[in-house]
């Protein structure tokens, strides 16, 4: 069986999700390709090794661009912060490598646009990190889109809301600047429309409005500094796809009690569906003629669902979806894949969003394709 | 104690809801008034008569002129068609009596234009059935909005669904044609945009999409004539209040799985309220500060709801609404009112579904006031 | 159509909710009698007459005999507190009049016994209001039931909770009396009895536990007398039904957070059912190959809804039940009933709940009947 | 840092889940030793190597025996079918070897006796494979009985079912042997027993009633020879705790629509809790004074989930739970622990089911210190 190395970039959260899912996926599915954990980068050498020995990795870099020159290196992951992507995926595109990038692709259209031109050009299979596509649950609900099973769809009304920055004294961060791809639409709502887009496909369309709630925001915890903020706090829009279902989208990380709740109802002429991943083992579905909704619960007739447990009910976690992101890549890689986020098709997310933000700013319906 | 005699014109399934309410309200309220069911119209002289017997009313009348003269009405009730609301409401003000009448107000924006223009003349008490607004559980949603427990009131997101016309065999029927306001949009939405006006205020600008999903229908059941329809199945829309929130609002009667959907979400600085009419008696509440949302149920603490129950849990239905509103309505004749709709209040509701029709048409921003 | 003239003994919440009843159940269904509300009796001759007149009856009596005895009165309905339930049916019975009792039958099974033989000797129609039954989610749930929708019944898991006495500052009320049927099992759980044998018939056998939490109480609402108590706050047992089911019940009126939580879920070798009176209007369904729960919402296809809505979803109210159960009444009354709760049932209520306190006490199955 | 080699036996579900939650324990927490995956045994060579390699462990045996006398052993985790935990657990706690046993601890109450003499004699830690436990959730709960947070506890109504068995033609299994632990009781009813005493404690006498519903099943999937079933199908029980708490207990394997419903209220003086597995990241709670119940979502200041995910919401699966299963055994191995289910603890929950097993057939009540 053909080897498979792994560089990883990163070594905070997600790089640990990344250094799981490499490990769980080999694990629990027969995969066609032998994943190794060949080199693991930080800047900070100490770190880097230090990291590479408790997640299992073979070499340790403070350089990155050696990690990509790593020729045991077969797959380049990032993980590092959403400004660097740009330069990493790009200098790993140059390489001829695979790239694994975490979402979002970058932090201006434009990068992306470069980006998924270098992918076109290197001709290497490229992923980006929309890992909620991955739940069973999703696959199941585009596979009921797909096969006809809802009719026409005539309309999807989604939304992502949190509140971790609800409280006025929640300070600012990266997330609170726009040119590391912050504010509600950048870091929720990119997951809404790329969702939107895995379901329905191609957006027309936008019109939108969107607010900063609170202009301000202590430099740190309990900082009596407060820094100006510009991004957008909650966005509500109008989408109208290509296939010809409307609908709408909101998201907001102000919105108390919600902690992740990227939720749609998708509306067919043959049945609705509904989905909130605050319970991301469940879907609520209506067919014509059936007197109300049942709740269907995730179980091993699910795509991907029974490697990780035979027993309907028996909950997939969040981590899980990490992992069956790292399969659908591998089978991929193997010539086997596969309907992962590719960096053209992250660009088209990003693209989306930022025809959402001209409509926000010119109070008007935009194409998509204008941007 | 005064007398207040009713005349009530109509006797179809919402004539019979309001001579339930107004023999409820008096039973279960101490009224300031002393209600008599004076006079019943209809123009088929013997269910007119049969009807006043069964329902306890002292005259019956086949023409609905004589009714508005009988000296015994100081109050009429319409729960006639639509499209004969404006005549016989114009003619109760003409006579200079409070008048009652079913929602929507009118069949067109000029029609309501005129009617709010006679009541601010006429001088008399008036009232629009917009139920659904006297719900106990709602008026204590709008209690915490203007107390400000929500704090600054930032989103709404409404929607009122249900999916009695979703199979495209549901014949055609007055509600398929605009001139008798038809469509998702005046069946339905109006109740939403009622509520949303009734909870946060007046609305500036909107934005809407619309669409007529089955173009033709049966001309009845079984019928193999088709007819063109016109009016809209669904809509969706982008709301900015004058208070500053933002939202959206859809509305379909297309929706498989919902038969009284009118739900939504508002989101402020210091809470976030939820409600379903689906669950008449429930609210969703998250207060800053709290772990997630907890579950109201309706109790003797509500405004309204202790006149039918000493205990919480025993639920209000979809007829008791009504009788709470036949309550705010002799209050308000008493003097003693009432935040009930009146015709300006309904004119408004009528003009924001204009303006949502306009932006739908125009594919722009539209200014309520432009209306 | 003959005449029925109503003599309503009582004038508290329940006399109240009796007397829009009658009303009601004339007004919304076509009932083969022609109702009259004949005469009211309170032991204050002006609260008789206030109450007679405010509610449409045409005479009032402050003695209740002369009530029974008046021959305008065709049927007694009595409302008053629970020991004068026997003397006052024992009263009609003697006077050959049918009798419409609020529940518990009596206050203890030794009257209970009297009062069936009574209505047995005397051969008129008797009710008990134990209303609940009457909900057209639980006639659908008892036609699946019989039409054996859920195939041989296995299981009942039955609750009754709410928490009016949770905190133990709650004072001594006729309710902690067993001379009065107070106790969570007489004054909940008897609800809870009559929903069991109303679904699946006879218990052959019962075992059971019952506690009294909070041993006193204020004798008043701050009082700093406190009273001893001697009734329970709490019921487990366990129900062996004579077709074989196998169950448990449980009452409490010490649990936070319920407000009128009778439940029940039905395990059959086709399906499963499961009913919440906090949600009146709902059931939840799942069906041998089926692959959840679905949610079923009340709708005019049900028994008794549509006289009260055309449209499912607009939902009953507890006071609703009431008419329902006096237009069942008033149906067997006219030869054309009913599975309406008549002494012998009540009877058979009270006689499964002594067994329940026997269990407990002697801490052993007890067959029911052995008492 | 010390090692700590582990053993593994079985390559089964289980077998796996146990070489991931070894890990994943690893990788997500600061472990105080540093585990190393050093033997795995299957009966069958070529597939103790094959996963051996997979699953990365340094060496593979066909003779468990020969895994626990292996000196890199220092924990032996059993995961083999019921009937070999007795002799594998009493041969490595013979060599003096710390035992981490899947659940049920054996498949008599005879031989639960033995291995818990055994492990008192041996001295070293054992652990039983009760995940259920380990659940972030269940712990906070735990937490806030322990602290008093719900005052008094006065009731606990707990049920474990499913609907794997619901079908008549699904097929007679080792499941279906009472000799191999099979039943509804053992299979799934044991987690409920173990779940209440880990919340409340010590169980004092019960009551119950347990059923077989159908008496032979297939052979094997649609064979036609069928096989006598003796094994429960359904089990209700009542249970008195030690604290004075009483309650009910339902298990079924037969209950259409349930797929992993271990679920339980528990009621106290000052609040009540409600836990559904099917949800396994939420927890209802209403606490006195409070309106209503609200939901709890799991996050990162819950005991263990900030190890996962540092935001709420994004909820941890199944497998997450072993791992931190492997987590609390790690640290009680290093001195550090730990509340685990010991063989003391899992004898006494085979202890408590052999109690419920003779009420049932002596139709009484039993004193668990009986058995």
């Amino acid at each position: 069986m053909r080897e498979l190395g792994i560089g990883l970039i990163g070594t905070g959260f997600m790089g640990r999700a990344h250094a799981l899912a490499f490990h769980n996926a080999k694990a629990v599915f027969d995969l066609p390709l032998n994943l190794t954990l060949a080199a693991l980068a930080d800047a900070d050498p100490q770190r880097a090794r230090q990291c590479a020995q408790s997640w299992g990795f073979e070499t340790a870099h403070s350089d990155w661009q050696r990690l990509i020159d790593d020729p045991k290196v077969q797959l380049v992951a990032i993980t590092t912060p959403n400004h660097l992507h740009f330069p990493m995926a790009m200098a790993a595109l140059a390489a001829g490598k695979p790239v694994y990038c975490e979402k979002p692709l970058a932090v201006s259209l434009e990068q992306a646009e470069q980006m998924r031109q270098a992918a076109k050009a290197a001709g290497v299979v490229t992923r980006v990190g929309y890992n909620y596509q991955h739940n069973p649950m999703i696959q199941r609900a585009r596979e009921m889109i797909q096969r006809g099973e809802l009719g026409q769809i005539i309309s999807f009304q989604g939304e992502f809301s949190e509140d971790f920055m609800a409280d006025p004294a929640s300070p600012w961060s990266w997330r609170c600047e726009a040119t590391h791809a912050g504010g509600a639409l950048a870091d929720l709502g990119s997951h809404l429309l790329a969702m939107a887009r895995h379901l329905l496909g191609d957006v027309e369309a936008v019109c939108a409005d969107s607010q900063t709630v609170h202009l301000q925001r202590p430099a740190s915890v309990g900082n009596a500094e407060q820094r100006a903020i510009a991004v957008d706090d909650q966005v509500h829009g109008l989408l109208r796809f290509a296939n010809g279902a409307r609908g709408t989208v909101s998201s907001s990380w102000l919105k108390h009690g919600y902690k992740n709740h990227l939720s749609f109802e998708i509306s067919g002429t043959l049945g609705t569906l509904a989905f909130d991943q605050e319970r991301l083992n469940e879907l609520r579905l209506c067919r014509a003629g059936q007197p109300g909704f049942q709740r269907l619960l995730a179980g091993p007739d699910l795509p991907g669902y029974a490697a990780f447990s035979p027993a309907a009910g028996h909950q997939l976690g969040y981590n899980e979806l990490k992992t069956l992101e790292v399969q659908e890549l591998v089978m991929t890689l193997a010539g086997e894949g596969g309907s992962g986020t590719d960096f053209d098709e992250a660009w088209e997310v990003e693209r989306l969003a930022a025809a959402i933000r001209v409509a926000a700013r010119e109070e008007r319906w935009v194409k998509v394709s204008e941007q």
